[in-house]
């Protein structure tokens, strides 16, 4: 099931190609009141809500996918998480351009860990990146991004994919630099997932999937994530092993060779193969001035 | 005002050396449904609770602080972000000891960033900090915790204080090692705020301020805020240039020297002058095999 969030807030499922409109059973989901918890309740909530989202189509209002704005698929990650020169061909560019590396060894996933992007960062692919300091670089990075179905901690490799609720595509942007990856790209608009995510049972191998990315018409990335360094269920493993991971929580799981700058009035298309393919809009100017 | 948050999720007021339980203030925090807000709701709405809080003091339950659980003061911090190398001697030990510094170059707070610490690390002063790593180095840094009141973006230095709602005593929990900030930092239980948060109008001055750390009674961190390389209102400028921050986002401040190892069965007494201090025990054990 491709399930997604539009037109700021609207519930959606994806069916013969429309996205119908659920929105009814947000209604399900249980009122919070201070503290509240840090998960994301839609996703959490998902093998309770299946049967119905699948019963509310019939009837249900739809629309074409052009037609409307996509919001993040998941509203409340509690983590946005980051896995660094994940691709080997990735780690060769990092090291071949002083642009990427910025004075840093690059050395392996094991050796550096893996970052966090800011909660603030988040925007779904209908809402357009807004770009940060001019005199630097601003990249693209394409992923797939994991999102996390229940509670877990400590998981062992070979139990990780039971707590995996869907995969998204996500856009990781970058502003390059000095600075540590969890401040560079968690600027306001940096993190991007989107259109929607599909359930995992829809996946035969997250560890085989076509990914690719282009900037006006021209592809700038393409590879596949069994490329990657780390497996889906070993980032699950690894990132477990240091901290709870809830349902909600994303995991961004690197990106393949290719990155490279944009700049304002760029469109961007990326896409996961199995999962979906996405356009976003580069806004035509920075982030402007104070508005504090 | 002192507000504290304590015995699993009631609200407090430290009133004449005593916490009065003012919880049906919670009432007056609206309810939320899906999607939940990135921010606190209380401190968001500390401006127009205080006379109320005041309110409620005569009349109200009360207990002798080391009576209490204290809860972490915020309970939503949409970031909890970290100031790194922001002391000078901090710098200076750091690039001493190897065992601090894991082959990374130590240069400057403005050369690397800022960094999160995951939101699941967060607990209070009430709760055992539980370590994991036996193999490794697990040290305490003593840091002033400032609280976000309100949101703010690109703001600069001299408007920064006013977006202030408070601040608490504040460990920054790491494990040592090759890995990001990001990662080591973020284990569950690493962040501890407490004991509870004295709103911004009771402190003079935080870039003056005393602070310190002692382990099993035997003094450790000694310093005063004046140390700081980047002071608060340069850190929430610098923090804001980045990412829009909201109520309830947390800035430890950084540390000053003296950092150093702690072990099961610990005891660690925190303190910031004006604001509070509080001890909190290490658990006696490492954190355990998988419960997912």
């Amino acid at each position: 099931m491709k399930i997604c969030r539009f037109n700021g807030g609207r519930l959606g499922v994806l069916h013969e190609g429309r996205v119908h409109d659920v929105s009814q059973l947000l209604e399900r989901l249980p009122a919070q009141r201070y503290p509240l918890p840090q998960k994301d309740l839609l996703i959490e909530a998902l093998p309770q809500l299946r049967e119905a989202l699948a019963q509310a189509l019939p009837g249900a209002q739809h629309h074409a996918p052009e037609a409307v704005a996509f919001d993040a698929p998941v509203a409340n990650p509690g983590k946005i998480i980051g896995a660094p020169i994940n691709y080997q061909d990735h780690v060769a560019e990092s090291k071949a351009d002083a642009g990427i590396a910025h004075g840093r060894t690059i050395t392996s996933i094991g050796d550096w860990g893996l970052f966090l992007k800011a909660g603030s960062a988040l925007i779904g692919c209908g809402e357009p990146i807004v770009l940060r300091f001019p005199d630097r670089r601003n990249d693209h990075e394409v992923e797939l991004g994991v999102v996390i179905g229940s509670e877990c901690r400590q998981v062992a490799r070979a139990d990780a994919m039971a707590h995996v609720a869907g995969y998204t595509v996500a856009l990781d942007m970058t502003v390059r630099g000095t600075e540590f990856q969890s401040f560079r790209k968690s600027i306001d608009t940096y993190a991007v997932l989107g259109p929607w995510m599909v359930t995992a049972d829809e996946i035969d191998d997250p560890d085989q999937l076509d990914l690719w990315l282009s900037v006006n018409g021209q592809m700038r990335q393409q590879s596949n994530t069994r490329h990657m360094v780390y497996d889906v269920a070993r980032l699950i493993e690894y990132a477990s092993s240091f901290y709870t991971l809830q349902a909600g929580d994303v995991i961004m799981t690197g990106t393949p060779q290719g990155v490279g700058p944009v700049v304002p009035g760029d469109r961007i298309r990326a896409g996961v193969a199995q999962v979906g393919e996405f356009e976003i809009q580069v806004a035509p100017q920075y982030a402007g001035a104070a508005t504090a």
